[in-house]
């Protein structure tokens, strides 16, 4: 039983009908021999079977029971184990890995599909797959050629697990500060000392070993950021052949006890002298993470979309068949979905989560572009765009999937608020998707700071004129709207420019910065995708698009008006109350 | 130990300083008797003590334990009943009743700052106290004098405690559908036979008795909402002398497990042909039942306030002591309170905080005043602005406290998730506050059909009015700002006037009108506020206030461009999504 059933008709119309991935993969040799649309559909198909009858009806008993920890050992919830081996066996963890080390090589495009599937089956679980993935990628971004033979290929099978290694109870957004250290071994080996925290996946009995890529200190490591280097350190040693042998001194000392996410291992990682091999250049862990932080970054974005879907649809469910109060003429009672505030809140839940849905899919392309382009421009100008869309996927999916889980439960009145009818528990496990990987507020100064300030706002004019193409080819009445939007975001842009010294005031706008950018980026997503279910305008599934993008553009789009008078009050409001009087 | 210390400081700036309520309390017989400064200070700190020392320290392990049911019985968590009892013989449940029947009799702009220390600190104990004294208000009101006699005096001195019997499985916020009944008894008296679930303190173990409220129908009932009768049904029979004897026919069938609020216990109760007191006239249950719903409303309301209070000062705290990234032109590390953005965070939940603090006080000196003036002139539009204004506290400050609770568990990053740490259970208990007593979609609703358009605006014009002078009594910069916004609520409410027969257009647009009108509410009492506290320029605490309004106008209030914008796009984007393609 599952009360998950994967938007498969929407995820193909986002892939297919507006972004015609098929087309891309057709014209990039490297995917063009993986994948076609047939290829695509049926791991669509087979993606929606395992995360609705596999996975799914795992999450509410995984939530009761948690992940348990003794004696150093974690036991993951019932089923998970059994669940874990049928999705491993079926190739899911290296989906979007390289063929050469066993991975399926699928396009992102498609794996972000896969990825809401699975978090909306179970944050949890998808987290055990999705750390691997994340380290297998930084592994082969960086490893040297050994260790991708090595590791991957097991990694990849899923009879490996990965994990991250970066915060420590005194350092978390701030990872200039870790301690932990690598002491110089015998064979150009290192051993590691240190503690980690918040590590997903630490620890767990899904698999028979688990890497850690961790951050450390080398002993002549200059202090801050730019002195930490990346380790890959087994839970096992593994031998030159692969052959996985004696436990090597990395420790689970505890797991979390956490507000949602339950059945997910979050631990507590002693490394008493563990063994491990520097990856990549010494010195230059930070950026080597980056690889994998960047990956995790729009998966766990794409978290926030599936617990905001699978949200929907319970709130959906309830809202056809109770029936409270009437519809004006009715007798009633009448279903909940006649009143306009639950129509508001389910449309909004829908907005967010369809909008999201196409820009996850368009970050997917332009990964694509970047690694499997075979030319460099091209390549270049996709990891551009890349760098400037992931921090608003993982910020903005996951605040609008908190505002829609919170609407679900809303919807469900007195009976959200209860464990058994499951709706609370999308709000406990989409919240820590605001919090990790980088907090929500670390991801808005990363796009103002870094990635629209830093270049003089190069990159976001280029993504301006490619959004107002869009919104000139939609021909709604609301263009105009979204045009006005635009508008007001390109000017704010350039005001921040002129204001680029003043750190205070990028800190303290850099949220509501990336909220407008969002809203405006949603709002040509919605034109473009109108005008393709526009040209169906007899099919059911294309109404409900249009009328959709009508409800946004109508109700959602003007919180750019509040943002952007927001943003430009400037610094004093921030700083008129002194430190102490707070 | 408590990480939890009443902000005395602002509740007293707001209570004597903006609003002075000494002065009203000196002019009103009533209170003239029962309460001056000295005594309000008496009290204040009282509660204050009270709820940073003796119920604070209990949330965290309440949360943890939860309330406990087994054989038909309630367990509360270890130390609730020793603390209820400190607070029982303190007479706190009885602060505002009526000293005819062993009540202090005092006012209710008074009772909300205490309210909102125990829901700060802790809401499950603060709800079995909230529930009785609005169980007693519906007495006083509506029952014979016999009984106010019978059951008031061991009430107030929380000897016996009380709850609302509304909600059934089929029959939440549509209370016209439910089935519960009433057979004659003799003696006048009456049987009841039926369900209801969602009973907050519906068992416990905290008093020798439990006086419940309980809408039922009387078999000659005519079908809806205007057939329902009110009763007062003891768990366990009181005979004439007051003297507690055997069981009711009062049955707890289960308690809820629930998101938050888990020592609360929110019971399944059985009426198994338990004998009751008809309230007040037949069929007219749910006008009385309103007396009590109106003050519980507030009082959850405040629920918000309280929670957005806890999680503000613990966020406070922890970004004063850990130290991650750098001010401008500092080595670092630095505390949190550095960054634009954390400020950010802590000064919306200041900002709504604060203002809610003093809507609480003016709706409970308009309470006072419905109450106790001597002219009904004066009676009559102090409850007509109550009426008006109930709705908005409930809502809003419940939204906003989620928002502000949701800040301040974000300020803590990682640590915030974890439940140890005490931030994330604000988030958990706030939650129900939107929800239970009328969802605020509910109260959205009451304020715009009921209370706004019903009377063609005619209250709402009055209140206008009254913002009006507040805003020209502010004489700072931002006047101009809140003067706009108030013009664009008039505006608004001028075109929903023309627009109410539009029903699912009314319902569609409520909560974003309850949230307009909000702001610009806050808006003038911000500036009300800045300008009291303009008077002191050297006081730090007036400097902070004056900053935090400053920031409440540049950067909140600006929500109202968005708000006016949404709900002027009207009804169509709301039907446009056929209900099969949900």
């Amino acid at each position: 039983m599952s009360d998950y059933a994967a938007p498969l008709r929407d995820l193909r119309f986002v892939l297919y009908d507006v972004f015609d991935a098929p087309a891309q993969w057709a014209r990039l040799p490297a995917l063009a021999e993986q994948v076609d649309r047939d290829t695509a559909d049926a791991i669509l198909d087979e993606a929606a079977r395992l995360s609705g009858s596999l996975v799914a009806p795992l999450s509410r008993a995984g939530d009761e029971q948690g992940a348990q920890f003794a004696n150093g050992q974690v036991t993951t919830p019932d089923g998970f184990r059994a669940a874990w081996n049928t999705y491993a066996e079926g190739g899911w963890v290296g989906l979007g890995g390289a063929p050469a080390f066993g991975g399926m090589g699928m396009p992102k495009a498609l794996g972000v599909a896969c990825d809401e599937m699975l978090y909306a089956a179970d944050s949890s679980f998808a987290l055990y797959s999705a750390l691997t993935t994340g380290a297998c990628l930084a592994i082969e971004a960086h490893a040297s050629e050994t260790l991708k033979q090595r590791f991957l290929p097991p990694m990849y099978a899923g009879r490996w697990a990965g994990a991250m290694g970066l915060t420590e109870p005194h350092a978390g957004s701030d990872l200039g500060l870790i301690r932990t250290r690598a002491e110089a071994d015998e064979d150009g080996l290192w051993r590691l000392h240190g503690t980690k925290i918040f590590i997903t996946g630490g620890e767990q009995d899904l698999t028979e070993n688990i890497i850690h890529l961790v951050l450390a200190r080398l002993p002549d490591a200059p202090p801050g950021p730019r002195g930490i280097s990346l380790f890959l350190v087994p839970k096992r040693w593994v031998d030159e052949q692969g052959a996985v042998g004696e436990a090597n001194g990395v420790v689970c000392g505890a797991i979390e006890h956490k507000m949602g996410i339950k059945a997910s291992a979050t631990c507590v990682m002693h490394f008493e002298g563990a063994r491990g091999y520097l990856v990549g250049e010494p010195h230059r862990g930070l950026a080597a993470m980056f690889t994998m932080m960047n990956y995790e970054r729009l998966s766990i974005g794409i978290q926030g979309l599936g617990c905001a879907e699978r949200s929907y649809q319970q709130a959906v469910a309830y809202a056809r068949e109770r029936r409270q109060g009437r519809a004006p003429g009715s007798a009633g009672p009448d279903p909940l979905l006649v009143h306009g505030d639950v129509r508001r809140m389910l449309l909004t839940m829908r907005a967010y989560t369809e909008g999201g849905r196409a820009l996850a899919c368009l970050v997917g392309q332009q990964l694509d572009l970047s690694r499997y382009s075979e030319h460099a421009e091209e390549r270049d100008q996709a990891a551009a765009f890349v760098a400037l869309l992931t921090p608003v996927a993982k910020a903005f999916f996951t605040d609008t999937g908190l505002e829609s889980c919170v609407h679900g439960q809303q919807v469900l009145g007195g009976h959200g608020y209860i464990r058994e009818a499951g709706q609370e528990q999308w709000v406990r496990d989409v919240r820590i998707a605001q919090i990790y990987e980088g907090t929500n507020g670390i991801q808005a100064l990363d796009l103002l700071g870094r990635k629209v300030l830093a270049d003089g706002g190069a990159v976001m004019a280029q993504w301006c004129d490619r959004m107002a193409g869009w919104i000139e080819g939609g021909g709604q009445p609301q263009q105009a709207a979204v045009r006005e939007a635009l508008t007001r975001l390109e000017h704010v842009t350039a005001w921040l420019l002129t204001q680029r010294d003043d750190a205070e005031l990028i800190n303290g706008v850099a949220v509501d910065y990336l909220h407008l950018f969002a809203h405006v980026l949603y709002g040509a997503l919605w034109l473009r995708m109108a005008s393709v279910a526009e040209q169906q305008p007899q099919n059911p599934f294309c109404q409900a698009k249009c009328a959709t993008a009508a409800f946004y553009l109508a109700r959602l789009l003007p919180r750019t008006l509040s943002l952007d008078a927001a943003i430009r009050s400037g610094r004093a409001p921030l700083y008129g109350v002194p430190p102490d009087m707070f």
